[in-house]
């Protein structure tokens, strides 16, 4: 609006734009303004966006407007959901059952959890721009083995229910015997981690037994391993020394689910012989957060090493000797496994992961010895003051947290949750006389105590006649049995005993943050992955304490804000996916798959087909979902693509005919993981329903369908979204995310069921539970909420628009350099394209990983790399990037062109040139041994802005090879470090 | 605790051990453990901490241990004051009078207010290493000069109303004729404003005169300046062009309080002839928070550009050519004006500056344009709506903001008040038939109005016929008079047009921050300062909507939580200072010592003797102290020091009976500013009460007395105390800062009054104002709040303990290689020693600044440089300072010695060596064409850690000297950074 005029003017504005909040989102979240788009547009030869999107999108399959959802302003959307989840009330919970009361360190609060710089970064699959959350990824790693007794650690699963489920996978499958296929589960383990074992043994063919661990038959010799809890759900520690014997006697093997907290001063599993130990770390410091996200881990023996599920940081070295981190066995992530694979874990839970690493090292071992002695001692206090009461009777005998309480009247239990409910704290219900108290290190305090004496104090009618400090001054005793308290040291390495003031950790935090490129830094254009704004007004919501006190099994009533909001969430993603129904249940993109897979199943076997088990997948399909197909017990048959990146039409024509009485699902990605539109599409469902067979879709993509179409409007059956990728869910170093699906009518009763489901709205037909709570992550939740409700349907197509536009924008200015590999019919990609780098090593031994490192040098993240296509780079911007910023980086690839010109010239040596030694750290810069035949210059300064502003990578190329031979994923002595070339 | 035994065991805790929270926090704050404390001391010969205390603290200063406050545990400590100040009452706030809602980006929220990375740097007095924030404070004057149409802007004062008295000093100070000593106040400038200026008018010489602007009788002469306000108190906008040519016909000077949002669509007060132009950044961006704090500005013609108060960024350039920012004219802060000083600012508002003009980057001109027009249509639409209710009066015709409404009922303007406070609103109440209503970027809505409309048909009985949709619809005249529409552009710099996406402030942040050194990165030694830890649990509470939200002038009954917290930390600040009563008003330590002084002046005036104005100042004394002194009219008279640092007892007596008759009072640091605690201090206190005058102690030092001896207890009479030293306020890159003063019994009437103080306590003997707002800088006190309850009275002293003991090991270390200039009887310091640099120069050519810059080559901020004395480092570890921490720092010293060592031996060259050249960028060693006689890695790396944990100054060394020759205070053109060397 213009300024002023010089005569007195009239209100220019309608009362519409008068009273418009001036603090709207969209133009914050797109990157590029109004006029710089429609400048990009006519460089592209589109008048309107219309123009491109039309030439873009296939005319079939554009949708019908969105329901209209008018934006709010930042902080009118803030306000909102403050006053929703005001709804959720806040409740002492003694609930336990795998979820406590945890402090997180306002340090690690703010400088992780709020701390962009920690919570944009990809998965690190750049090592030398990582090595910060590598490094706090292996203290994890450590502190795992070392709490557990165990060889190795991955750096986090989704839950600890589904790392149970890992768990029965790689027992199942490294079983040597014959007939080995049950899984003898104890009936003491949490129930959700036995519903989700049990859903994911059925495909496999594994039967799951449920018994107590003192009645399993292991002599009939079919067991292929046996899962028990420690301690248990109910409290009790058992002596497993002996079960553990038994089962390595029969040919089985021990998988003990555990607590950290409790391993402080617990014989560790691995000291009695476990094979396996799941569980999670939420406790350490990570908020409940009404169930997730948290870091479950997964530890196990040396010889199970390299059938280990999810991420493996392990020690290699650099090219130049040096001690540097990386991803062990990364590149099995997209590609390798596929359906070979036992596991499709891709997003695992990294910020979460580091969160509680971070609250180990701030604590150190013996803070979080302190923290287990005084929650162990509490219990111990309620438990003997609980005795006090005439017909409440204890027990538990050995137990670290958490109190079994059987009444000996009828239905007091039902009176003793109401009671303390009017006291606003929440016990766990079991049946009409039983009743568990857990402990955590929030509600281990006298106050907390007395008032449970209250508790059964009414329901008993009697006076309280020992109150805590009583019962605590009388002489007590700690009810762990002898030959388990714990007697080996653990985390005796220095990073967990070196920063124990906030000072020390604050740097220790930010030393590990400043050597990882995050989006505060730059762009990063990983194709596939959608490395979008993750803003500020998004994720204020996620450290509210309403968000992040609840416990995941409160009753519905006092979930009332969270549940609102989901429902607002489902129906909105309903909307925008074209389907009848969501869930949001699976918490990654690959537990989607398979929560899709599974309703399909289902759906399949209740029309009378069970047979129906082929499931169709492209070549360029992810790995994740060959994996997720072949966890579902589905045989993989693999269509061509064609010469376009097309599905080749024919051959899926072929093979649906073949495999027709078969068939149970084609599994496709739209746009194509190739970054096209694919005109066919419409056939290809239409060819597949005719057969018989459903349709999935891969919803990594859908940040080019919002708006502009659908996968339910396309006719697709099953599909999941990524929410850490189109709906702004930041992906926190590798994790957490999201992975709902939305399903057409047909199958909205096959949704996954939960025992612990407060909407109770399982059909019958419902399938397992999925994840460990109903909602998985709900406390992410709100980012996607925020995001829809601040962009507004109109705000929505603009994104989908931009990242269009964007990356035709960039594929124009790349073009001239660099062979792009498929487009659609009017020569323009989707949201994102590939470069093709195989046609530059004849002439001059460049592959795309030199480029890839190369553009470090730049400040920049590589784009995805040979990712679908090997040798190949597939960059996609997405919508929130600044047009400064894509020129940047198109300025980055076009010098570098010209730096392997120089090679296939014989101006740069072959072996020893820029490109080949990239990065170049500054250690390597500054060297007074260069002899590099290349200026220094021109290694660290390729352009000019890099002079006053310079990211530099802290290691240099990794030696993969040697990292493979080593596989070293603990934290390695200091001296390892004191040999620095 | 150990870890379990092996047998059964009772509890091993007492009922206190077990009960206590796990999350103590003075052990956080604290950086040394109890071990390392212990080794220490036998390092240093003591076999307890009570040994090196009374070694070191004269046993006739030591205090009685105070009243016992029991630490709280972090998350007790939090969660009670959200409690407490969840008693304040947040209304939508119509009051205005230079304090407006506005929305801080939750972009910057998070990325500034709430990064340690931006809140811990200190004042860049390292301008290599601070080149992020002096770009930003940089921003910010080319944003004042831009929106005043001034040449010249500071980059903040501490609040409005002395910014507008700084004015009056410079009219004063530079009025060239004689008998120009009336400084004339429209009645229209906002009553804390006029209050202020009343206060220091009087000390200086200057009548204040206070008549509508319409009245001042300037042919009369006498005038030394006029200050008006634009938009006035009442909302009318006027023309000051005729008044403008008056003033300077008359030859006096202009002063414009003004508003930034007005300024967006307002002619700029340089454009009709101001000289100064003052106000309040708060509007952008920056939280009410009950006062405080905010950035004022002060702009000024070109003519005064060396008479400007406060602190300026200039553009200089480095050793190597290239641009580079510093503080012009820094020097003078600690040292060279002194007695001849017109102003005492030091600590200013930085942060908030940074806040301030980080929002209107975000908004660009554009959308301050918009937000401007939006609450100017509001107003208006408001204005015109309300004409409907028979019985008001609209009073406004030109205006802005705010709307003056006259009620023909008498006492309607109570009803209305009331009215209004029924419906949660706030309105500034006038008198009896008077009201003002403020429109600002929150309250700027559809409800907002109708809301108020509702309030005049409740008070006058009648309906809302035309509601504000209606009003807008109609055709309302904005009534901004024509010639008083801004034409010129502002804000056309690129700094101020790139950044309008999340991600692209985001990454500008980001960038601005990594340049600089803040406590995230390595200890700030600097004596004087305190950099101590500035923990989360302290900082959390700030950005609460309790704290923020919260207009200043609001009733005392909406303000219960500030209140009551403000009673118990004055309680607390008393007893650790000794003292009967507290002030919390002054929000720096120079403020601090205006009042106090002011205070001491109102005493001696009050027991009829008038005269007493002599003040006696040590030259070791801090710059601001004989600033302070001659702002409040009195004579400094300087005491010499002896060899040993301590007041020359002889000279001071010499002192106290040459001036007797005249001695108003005494200012002394204690301990002092050589750092230490001076045994004779009693006597010197009681030499000047015994001669008939006062003690001000400078409680800068205060970190070395808490809980060991106090200010009061030797028998001071004011002391103010730096709650950004001791009391853990974040020094903000150079403010905020709170400065409260305590005194003695005798004194306690005379403290400052304030014209909207809730509490009512003046006496009648109250003196004036010193702040604009009653409590200033209220919503930072929480920091200090949080931290006296965390660290409770035993956390408090061990804290002392503990500064004294780092000091004393560093010493220690450090004595071997540099000559350590004072210490105290038994060979020890208090909590910071100087090291004298001068003994090198002969030999070397070394000066201090050169080894403050190699250790820049080191990660390290330099200590304070040739404070007190010219050619020394003042080190000042903290409690905070982790054990390895002031190793590090120690080795670098010492290794800086042995390059010293090179060139006194002839090693190295004399002009060309590793310190002469400090710091060394990358692009210096990186360069291909390095020069120097010495390896590159020696420049980069003379520490092996350097190689993976390098802190990189931006440019080099600064070129002082330049840049005092070329002041250039506003953003350079582009071109400037492209000719980079
Ligand atoms: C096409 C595609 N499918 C599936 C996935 C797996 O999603 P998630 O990592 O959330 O498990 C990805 C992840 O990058 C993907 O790009
Ligand atoms: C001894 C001494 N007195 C006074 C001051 C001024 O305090 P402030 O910067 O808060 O105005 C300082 C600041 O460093 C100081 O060190
Ligand atoms: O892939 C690895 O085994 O490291």
């Amino acid at each position: 609006r213009a300024v002023l005029s010089t005569t007195r003017r009239a209100l220019q504005a309608t009362p519409d734009e008068l009273f418009a909040p001036a603090d709207t989102f969209a133009r914050r979240h797109i990157g590029v303004t109004e006029k710089e788009q429609a400048a990009m547009l006519t460089g592209l030869g589109y008048e309107t966006m219309e123009g491109l999107i039309s030439a873009t999108v296939p005319a079939v399959i554009r949708r019908q407007p969105m329901k209209t959802v008018k934006p709010q302003s930042e902080s009118e959307a803030l306000a909102d959901l403050r006053t929703l989840l005001s709804q959720n009330k806040i409740f002492r919970s003694h609930i336990g059952a795998g979820y406590y009361g945890t402090k997180t360190p306002p340090v690690i609060l703010r400088n992780i959890l709020e701390n962009p710089g920690w919570y944009t970064p990809y998965t690190p699959y750049q090592a030398e721009i990582s090595q910060g959350r590598l490094e706090m990824l292996l203290n994890f790693q450590t502190m795992i083995q070392d709490l557990t007794g165990m060889a190795i650690a991955n750096c986090s699963l989704l839950d600890e229910a589904t790392a149970a489920a890992e768990a029965m996978n790689l027992c199942f499958n490294s079983s040597t015997k014959k007939g080995q296929n049950v899984f003898y589960v104890s009936s003491d383990v949490h129930p959700q981690t036995i519903a989700v074992v049990r859903t994911r043994a059925r495909p496999i063919g594994v039967t799951v037994r449920v018994v107590h661990h003192s009645k399993f038959e292991l002599d009939a010799g079919d067991a292929c391993g046996v899962l028990v809890q420690y301690p248990a759900t109910n409290g009790t520690v058992d002596d497993f020394t002996a079960l553990s014997k038994k089962v390595h006697e029969v040919g089985s093997k021990l998988v003990v689910a555990s607590d950290l907290l409790a391993l402080t001063i617990l014989k560790p599993p691995g000291e009695f012989g476990a094979d396996v130990v799941v569980g999670s770390a939420q406790r350490f410091g990570v908020p409940m957060g009404y169930g997730g996200p948290h870091a479950a881990f997964f530890a196990a023996k040396e010889e199970h090493k390299r059938k280990m599920p999810g991420r493996i940081i392990g020690v290699s070295r650099d090219n130049r000797g040096n001690p540097a981190l990386r991803m062990a066995m990364q590149t099995r992530e997209q590609h390798i496994r596929r359906d070979k694979a036992t596991s499709n874990i891709c997003t695992a839970q990294a910020l979460l992961a580091n969160t509680a690493v971070a609250y180990a090292i701030y604590h150190g071992p013996n803070g979080l010895k302190e923290i287990g002695n005084k929650v162990h001692g509490v219990a111990t206090v309620f438990a003997e003051g609980a005795k006090q009461f005439e017909g409440v009777e204890v027990k538990s005998q050995d137990f670290f947290d958490t109190i079994h309480l059987h009444f000996k009247v009828e239905k007091a239990a039902e009176q003793v949750i109401k009671a303390a409910r009017k006291r606003q704290i929440n016990l766990r219900y079991i049946d009409e006389q039983n009743v568990y108290v857990s402990f955590d290190e929030t509600n281990a305090t006298e106050e907390a105590v007395n008032d449970l004496f209250q508790v059964l104090a009414e329901v008993t009618g009697l006076p309280v006649s020992s109150p805590a400090r009583e019962v605590a001054k009388s002489n007590v005793k700690l009810p762990i049995i002898p030959t388990l308290a714990r007697t080996t040291p653990f985390m005796t390495h220095p990073v967990f005993n070196s920063y124990h003031s906030e000072t020390a950790m604050l740097r220790y935090l930010y030393f590990l943050q400043s050597k990882d490129l995050s989006l505060q830094t730059a762009m990063i254009p990983l194709g596939s992955c959608t490395m979008k704004l993750n803003a500020t007004s998004e994720m204020i919501p996620v450290t509210w304490p309403e968000c992040g006190a609840l416990h995941p099994f409160v009753p519905k009533g006092q979930a009332e804000g969270y549940l609102s909001m989901m429902t607002t969430l489902e129906a909105q993603l309903a909307d925008i996916t074209g389907f009848h129904a969501v869930s949001l249940q699976p918490n990654s993109g690959a537990q989607g798959e398979y929560a899709g897979l599974m309703v399909i199943d289902a759906y399949q076997r209740h029309r009378g087909e069970p047979d129906r088990k082929v499931c169709l997948i492209p070549t360029s399909a992810h790995g994740t979902n060959p994996a997720s197909a072949s966890m579902m017990g589905m045989t993989v048959v693999v269509v061509a693509c064609d010469e376009k990146g097309n599905i080749a039409f024919e051959d899926l024509k072929k093979k649906v005919l073949m495999h027709k009485e078969k068939l149970s699902c084609l599994m496709i990605t739209y746009p194509s993981t190739h970054g096209v539109f694919e005109e066919a599409v419409k056939d290809v469902i239409q060819l597949v329903h005719d057969n018989g067979g459903q349709v999935y879709m891969d919803g990594a993509n859908l940040n080019a369908q919002v708006g502009l179409c659908s996968p339910g409007g396309m006719g697709a059956d099953v599909c999941h979204l990524n929410l850490h990728k189109t709906f702004c869910i930041p992906h926190g170093g590798g994790g957490p995310g999201m992975g709902p699906i939305g399903v057409a009518k047909h199958l909205a009763d096959f949704l996954p069921g939960h025992p612990y489901d407060p909407r109770n709205k399982d059909s019958e037909l419902a399938t397992g539970a999925v994840s460990a709570a109903p909602f998985s992550s709900a406390s992410i939740l709100p980012i996607s909420y925020m995001y829809l409700r601040m962009m507004g349907d109109s705000g929505l197509t603009k994104a989908t628009e931009v990242a269009i536009l964007n990356a035709n924008y960039m594929l124009k200015k790349l073009k001239v350099a660099y062979p792009v590999l498929y487009t659609g019919k009017s020569g323009t990609c989707a949201h994102e394209f590939i470069l093709d780098i195989r046609p530059f090593k004849a002439k001059s031994g460049i592959v795309e990983e030199d480029i890839a490192k190369r553009l470090q040098d730049f400040n920049f993240h590589a784009p995805t790399m040979s990712f679908p296509v090997p040798g190949t780079l597939m960059v996609e911007p997405t919508e929130s990037e600044p047009l400064a910023e894509l020129d940047r980086f198109c300025e980055a690839m076009l010098i570098i062109r010209e730096e392997i010109r120089e090679i296939e010239d014989g101006r740069a040596d072959r072996k020893d040139n820029v490109l080949k030694n990239a990065p170049h750290t500054h250690q390597e810069v500054v060297s007074d041994s260069w002899k590099h035949p290349y200026p220094r210059e021109k290694a660290a300064y390729p352009v000019r802005y890099l002079r006053t502003n310079k990211f530099w990578p802290t290691v240099g190329r990794l030696d993969n090879v040697y990292g493979d031979r080593n596989l070293i994923c603990s934290c390695p002595p200091l001296e390892t470090y004191e040999n620095l070339s």
